[in-house]
């Protein structure tokens, strides 16, 4: 209950996907001229199922989806992030929804296009209360043009749009008036009356990337809110890790809301620089960010329907009740810490990945590092540079990509320069992304991987000679899928799986059977002397968060975190269609999780800011397909 | 010698323009669709253009253009910015650059247009050394299509292109190794040694938006350079002025390099806004910048070539020896404080309008400011929202337009969201707007300001009922042309005028003869009681910087700087076609000035960063029509 929460902020996975435009077996290899039959085939089925819907004629609507279809919907007409699937799950989601979202005003919003028998039409919409924009796919079934995939998505409340383009703020009050307050006397005010005289409708613990892209995006909303974080300063989440960290993800995949990265950015940004960003994100778009400041305790009350949350700024005591909590403190969730025998005899340095403190002071020194996904390849690779002799120990097999080919097999299409050059903006390629359901987003990356695998051969048989048990995922489809399904079993390669292919990093195997006074022993008996242990044994379910803050009970009436629900390894069925509990509402009211990588706190953080903002302003939000628990933890 | 440079930074001044795609006489009415006659048209002008200019036939290159003609070449042809007029000088000005730039490769960078008569195209070519982009109208004359416009500009050096887009820096370091040293390690190593053991190549003297927007360029370019400014945080140039104070200039004009302002960003920013926009855009780019600096005196030496400049760093001595000198310290130059008899008798306050701390300390006192111009309008508007007692002592006439017509008539064709809607890019419109020349500019700024005139017409009439003396410039090209031709005479209502209008703050006519110990005295006998002057009396030329930081000879060799030599008032001729010694070689080798608004500070912050990248590179860059000086100051 007093364990203060700690903000994790992770380097985060690319996606390797194809922007599908094709039924799942045909990639497609041509396009017709704009405005041609792929437009009037994507305005007929518009009119045809607009017309469905005005009728309330559920039957009618369903007709128009192929028998294998997907519906993703994000909060339009759900208010929730779901997937239906088939002409049963788009039947139930209308039953539901229909009446109350009145959905009007179905237009392409540029020529749709034709290619290889797929029409893909950008869309928008109305519903009674905002605007909608979407990515409509077409196949031919029946003679008939039938969607395959449809994704809707909130962009605004209609009344609450916000002030940006033509509604920017005029800024310069023009005039002459002798009660003038200036915008610098404007935001005195304000600071000094957050959280004491007014209380912040949304309380955001964690101030990585996530918090920082959804306390922006609330402030641009006119939703009081306040981002709490325990360092001293925004970008701490990254500054304070090891120092050759740089992101894994390339610049065209981590743009912040609002403000993009200016086309001299690195590639691969450094974590100072990125952490200079984001301090500075944070003053311009003027999130209200309270640093130095750790939540202690937080209780919901049925009664007022509010929260007590009880922090700490600076030190001070003090107590906020906000309507809405979200935790924004790492999709990673809790350190898991694993437990030996003999931790307590050993008499050098141990501690898990998360608080390594970097390798400067191990020159010289043995160390075993206990894992081998992102974290222990990152740490090794840093404790070699500086010249310590590192050991990992495998326990199970990882997935390793070479980060150049990530970029050129699994992003490119969607975010790069030739993505750019090719029209596919920001906010196109979220939602082109957005719009692969994920029961079959591993068919996509299935190919990519398998592209990888080729193009590096020799790099993996390298690997393998060097005794690296490697894997590509339960059913090949590589890493993306292992991040949305377990957030765990790869590393991207920077370098460092190199000094273990040279075996310039040794290695070792098993599971760690104790720990002696100065080694570590493997349950086959193989003693690795070590200065120091590093456990990179991974992190647990992001509601161990809310365990920590709030309770064991709410933290069990949520459940797990993260995941697809896809069965395959550390992601146990049921099928779930979205990631579970993230950026939707869960079984505890006024409880929310954000976080991932810089593209889905990007992305993910819209939606989450509607759903706070129209509870904020009142309106009605029935909560379509809540999320169900299947699991603690 | 030992006065301080002040980077003196001016909220500055919008230009009213109609993009010019007809011929003087006539307005453009309709467009083809692209790719037509217009592309045809241009298409063969640059193949004929191109030909005479390979064959190095100047006679023939010249006959492309009308007899009434203008190109103008900024650092592509000339080394230098010049506007040559007619056949006569496009001859002059090929005789003396052709050979030795050899451009070749002329091409349409996108479908020419043609309106009205005029083919307007936007144009790319290369030079021996470079890349340019530029601007073609052709009109027709004597059945024949001629160049009537021409900009050329040079874009990028061959080999020193810069690391944006595809070429962009990688970031992370891929692989493993033993001397590796950090982004944060190499900034920290280069704060080190910047001024000690490596001596910037440039040295820019001033902080403001001028000098920030020219770091941010050569950084970017890879030449070792250093903004130092007088103030504590970069921004602090607008911070330390009068609280209300917000950009007299909208959003859309005011971007600087690289980084845009997000679209969310307020029309007219508030100063302490864009001040902290500074502020963290100075980091964001890593422009090499030492607060709490001054500049004491600065000497060039013939025999190295090079500057001796005596620095103090937070009160701390330092010698720097950079090759280029750029002082960066506000178009507006030096206060002009003026001399009246009585002023050491005087037992209020008086303060140049530079000094004036805000109105914070004059509620209920008499106030009288002498002068009537935008310092002027800005102060008694703040004073008198804050209770005190206000005169203007208008000495002239002043012209002013309201900030909503200005924006309007005057800017919205180039700088708006209609003219990004309309695909009219900020570096679109700044090349357009570039590519008027300056001799026939106000010609067309005259119709935009009788139409503000007309909308306006019930605000003139009633400042002129109050007795206020107003002008529309010499020849009633408004305030654009007052800005590029004397930077002064003018202001931009936003407000403050109305107050004059209404009487609310009063007005008194004439010069001042004399203050006593509590009046200010005009020549026509009235007194005004005044518990505080203040000195709206404008600025002198820049050169004045120069006369204190190095010496009067100096400043001299230099001559007056800003200004056309349109011989209207404060203007005198001759006739100069650019503005003078801004952004371009002067008389004393080694010496640049930079200032301007932000519009200015963007775009000609290019033109002068390629200069000093090019003499840092050591290219031969022989100036062709270096500045004479026909003014002192």
């Amino acid at each position: 209950m007093t364990q203060t929460v700690e903000p994790a902020v992770e380097p985060a996975i690319e996606p390797a996907i194809e922007p599908a435009t094709e039924p799942p077996t045909e990639p497609p290899t041509s396009t017709e001229p704009s405005g041609g039959e792929g437009q009037r085939v994507a305005t007929q089925w518009l009119e045809r199922f607009e017309s469905a819907l005005r009728a309330r004629d559920v039957r009618a609507a369903t007709d128009c989806f192929a028998t294998t279809s997907f519906w993703r919907d994000l909060v339009s007409f759900t208010w929730n992030l779901v997937t239906v699937e088939d002409r049963s799950g788009v039947a139930d989601l209308l039953e539901h929804n229909l009446e109350r979202t009145d959905p009007t005003g179905f237009t392409t919003a540029e020529p749709a296009d034709l290619a290889d028998g797929v029409v893909t039409a950008w869309i928008e919409f109305e519903t009674a209360v905002g605007r909608g924009r979407g990515l409509l796919r077409l196949v031919e079934e029946e003679g008939e043009w039938r969607a395959w995939t449809l994704l809707t998505t909130l962009h605004e409340l209609k009344g609450h749009e916000e002030p940006r383009g033509l509604r920017r703020p005029p800024g310069a009050e023009h005039g002459a008036r002798k009660d003038r307050t200036t915008w610098a006397e404007r935001r005195q005010q304000e600071a000094e009356s957050l959280g004491s005289t007014e209380q912040p409708a949304v309380l955001v613990v964690g101030g990585g990337q996530g918090g920082i892209a959804l306390g922006a995006r609330l402030r641009q909303l006119g939703v009081p809110s306040l981002v709490i974080d325990k360092h001293p300063r925004p970008g701490d989440q990254w500054r304070s890790r090891y120092k050759s960290l740089c992101l894994h993800d390339p610049v065209w995949y981590d743009h912040l809301p609002y403000l993009k990265f200016p086309d001299n950015w690195p590639v691969f940004a450094p974590k100072d620089k990125i952490a200079d960003w984001l301090e500075s994100y944070t003053k311009v778009m003027e999130v209200p960010y309270w640093s130095s400041t750790v939540a202690t305790s937080a209780s919901w009350s049925e009664e007022t329907q509010e929260w007590t949350v009880e922090i700490e700024r600076e030190g001070t005591p003090l107590t906020l009740r906000p309507k809405q909590l979200v935790l924004a403190t790492g999709m990673s969730g809790k350190p898991n810490l694993p437990s030996f025998p003999g931790q307590d005899v050993f008499r050098g340095d141990q501690h898990h990945s998360s608080a390594h403190p970097g390798p400067d002071a191990y020159a010289g020194k043995k160390v075993v590092v206990v894992g081998s996904n992102n974290s222990a390849f990152d740490i090794c690779g840093a404790l070699w540079e500086h010249g310590a002799d590192v050991t990992m120990v495998q326990r199970s097999s990882t997935h390793i990509v070479k980060s150049g080919s990530l970029m050129e097999h699994g992003l490119g299409d969607l975010y790069s320069e030739r993505a750019l050059e090719a029209g596919v903006t920001t906010e196109k390629a979220d939602l082109i992304f957005a719009s692969l359901p994920y029961r079959i987003m591993h068919e996509f990356q299935i190919p990519a991987y398998q592209a990888m695998a080729e193009d590096d051969k020799d790099f993996y048989e390298r690997l393998e000679r060097a005794g690296f048990r490697h894997d590509w995922g339960d059913d090949g489809s590589g890493l993306f899928m292992k991040y949305l399904r377990r957030g765990s079993g790869y590393y991207i390669d920077v370098g460092a799986a190199e000094l273990v292919a040279d075996g310039e990093v040794k290695l070792a195997h098993g599971q760690v059977d104790h720990l002696t006074e100065d080694s570590v022993v493997l349950e086959d008996g193989t003693e690795l002397p070590a200065d120091l242990v590093v456990y990179a044994t991974g992190y647990g379910s992001m509601n161990g968060w809310a365990a920590d803050l709030i309770s064991q009970e709410v933290a069990d009436r949520v459940g797990k975190v993260w995941g697809l629900g896809s069965d395959t390894t550390k992601d146990p069925g049921p099928w779930e269609g979205e990631q579970r509990n993230m950026w939707k509402p869960t079984q505890q009211p006024g409880l929310w999780f954000h976080g991932g990588n810089l593209h889905q706190s990007r992305h993910y953080s819209l939606y989450l800011a509607l759903q706070l903002k129209a509870r904020h302003e009142g309106l009605d939000t029935p909560v379509y397909a809540l999320q169900e628990v299947h699991h603690l933890s």
